[in-house]
């Protein structure tokens, strides 16, 4: 097992990597504050891991809130039930909430967690790739609301995270390989030599060799957090971490969130921002080729369904995307292997002419 | 015009203590990231202070969402309409937020502010003297959910907090006492010498004085921002400034919150810990004596009426309270002038034999 050491402004903590780390009692006892925990899950994972966990929490009074999983369920109702709960057991702000799931469970009980008496103590387990390396990293939490994603939410670190890459064994593939896309973007937008080393092992990774998937997990930790040191609240670096997520949730949105699994189309995604760092001159053609095999290899996509939806429609969700800083347009392009920036000030007309070429490439 | 700087973890910010700060542009321009601001108010309050507060901005867009008043509105309806009229006139994340109003209009736009987009730019423009020196300094946000108050809250700094002693004018005199009970208790639970500048400066305060009114703001927000700064997220030091307050909320609760305003419970409750210490050998009977002199000059209550609420009734309150560490029993007493320390594992029967003692008071 390895501990990465997530700095913020109020607090250190460690992210605990490993293989069968969720029953290894020794990690979760030092950061339950009293012999009150709450696990929150959804129904699909509380089967496959939920009694595990409540073996190794022996001798703690233990509840289970059980959440429908899915983004449609990322509301204030799953909020309200949580909270509803809490207050209904007379928990006080010295119970711990353990988070087990992926990045929508995670999100829910990390809001619900900062807010119920203005804070529980607060565990992420997550089981999914994806919240491995991102959505339980970070301290952001949140709900879908009126339509609008992430609409309400907070930053709040966790004691701890843990990562237990035994849990991905039971995933089905085409969600593991959507997790290896974020995976790919630490390597595209922040590290060249992890970009490389993706390549190498990109078999090993693709078929979950447990050694090599422990150390990619890592490495994603630790970029992340590092990240997040500096910009906790997501006023400036971070913003290289949503490198492919314009054009990502552009898709998203305009195939209704059913179509592709969110890595999924991060991966079409940076590879449509490495396209327009080619024609902008910021990067060589080589780039792109090397991405777009990179993902092939891995069994992921690099082109969207034009039958699904127009490239014109895709630009038109870009262009009125929420990001935009205050409403100004900005793209987060790479400009070398590893190193991506945030460019602003797009001439309007200019990124219409493109996306006509985009829309026939 | 003083200044008085708020030190966190996070970010220091400026509290401005003054005369006609609300008429000033200089003081709120720094602390706008862009032209719009969206104030939070109260009916009551707008009439009274909005139309300056909108010429001070003039320039900016300006729009104004008004709560009903009062501890009962302090609920998640008003949290969703101001969430949602942020979100009808499509604000992100660079909009200011300005709470203009006493504490309650301070914690729902507070929390509003810090959960929208994942945390808005907020000010704080207080309007009673309870929120001038203690409820809109230190970050608490919140709001009452399932009967239980503050349930649902955060800690959140606002980027500037404005104290314009000048609305004061207008606040009921009965309201501005139960402010100066608040005032009291920062000499009581913390500083001896400011204890007795209260007692010198008793009558001047009574008429709000507006000099002595100053100093007196500048001092309580001085000393809960240093207690603030130890301990932002209420795990330590932060205890002491709820002296009075576990027999105050016991006070209000038997009262359905009607009879008693806040800093009139809260001067009962001082009196009470007061007797308590004496009874317990940690004070001498002069300290009460002083504390019942000087709340007797203000013109605020030492004693409860028996008729509304037993005091029997009272202690099954203060027994059952939540602030209860984790259900253990703690109180927060006097050990000198200027000095309180949290005082817990009571023996239950001993304090069932002085609540008898001082039922026959």
């Amino acid at each position: 097992m390895n501990i990465v050491t997530a700095r913020t402004k109020t607090k250190n903590y460690p992210v605990y990597i490993g293989e069968n780390l969720l029953s290894d009692t020794a990690i979760f006892k030092p950061h339950l504050t009293n012999n009150r925990v709450i696990i929150v899950s959804s129904e699909l994972i509380a089967k496959l891991h939920l009694e595990l966990l409540c073996k190794t929490l022996e001798g703690y009074s233990v509840e289970t809130i059980l959440i429908e999983a899915g983004e449609q369920h990322k509301n204030l109702a799953s909020i309200e039930k949580i909270i509803g709960m809490l207050a209904q057991q007379q928990h006080d702000r010295f119970s711990t909430l353990i988070s087990l799931g992926g990045g929508v469970i995670g999100d829910l009980t990390g809001f619900a967690a900062s807010v119920f008496m203005r804070g529980l103590n607060l565990i992420h387990v997550p089981t999914t790739l994806l919240a491995q390396v991102d959505a339980c990293i970070g301290g952001k939490t949140g709900f879908n609301h009126l339509g609008i994603k992430n609409m309400i939410g907070t930053f709040y670190q966790p004691t701890s995270v843990v990562i237990d890459s035994t849990l991905l064994k039971t995933l089905p593939q085409r969600e593991y390989l959507s997790g290896l896309a974020e995976v790919l973007k630490y390597g595209m937008a922040c590290d060249a030599g992890f970009f490389c080393w993706l390549e190498e092992h990109a078999e090993a990774l693709k078929r979950k060799d447990s050694t090599v998937l422990q150390i990619a997990i890592q490495r994603c930790c630790e970029i992340k957090l590092n990240i997040v040191y500096e910009d906790e609240t997501d006023h400036a670096q971070r913003a290289v971490l949503n490198f492919g997520h314009t054009f990502a949730h552009a898709l998203e949105s305009a195939t209704n969130f059913s179509h592709y699994l969110h890595g999924e189309a991060v991966a079409i995604g940076m590879l449509h921002a490495t396209w327009l760092g080619v024609k902008l001159g910021l990067v060589p053609q080589v780039l792109w080729d090397r991405l777009a095999i990179l993902l092939q290899s891995l069994g992921l996509p690099s082109k969207y369904d034009r039958q699904l939806c127009s490239t014109f429609m895709l630009y038109s969700y870009i262009l009125n995307d929420k990001k935009k800083n205050s409403r100004q347009l900005s793209l987060i392009l790479p400009c070398a292997l590893g190193k991506v920036k945030v460019f602003k000030d797009f001439d309007r007309q200019y990124l219409e002419r493109l996306m006509e070429e985009y829309a026939i490439t």
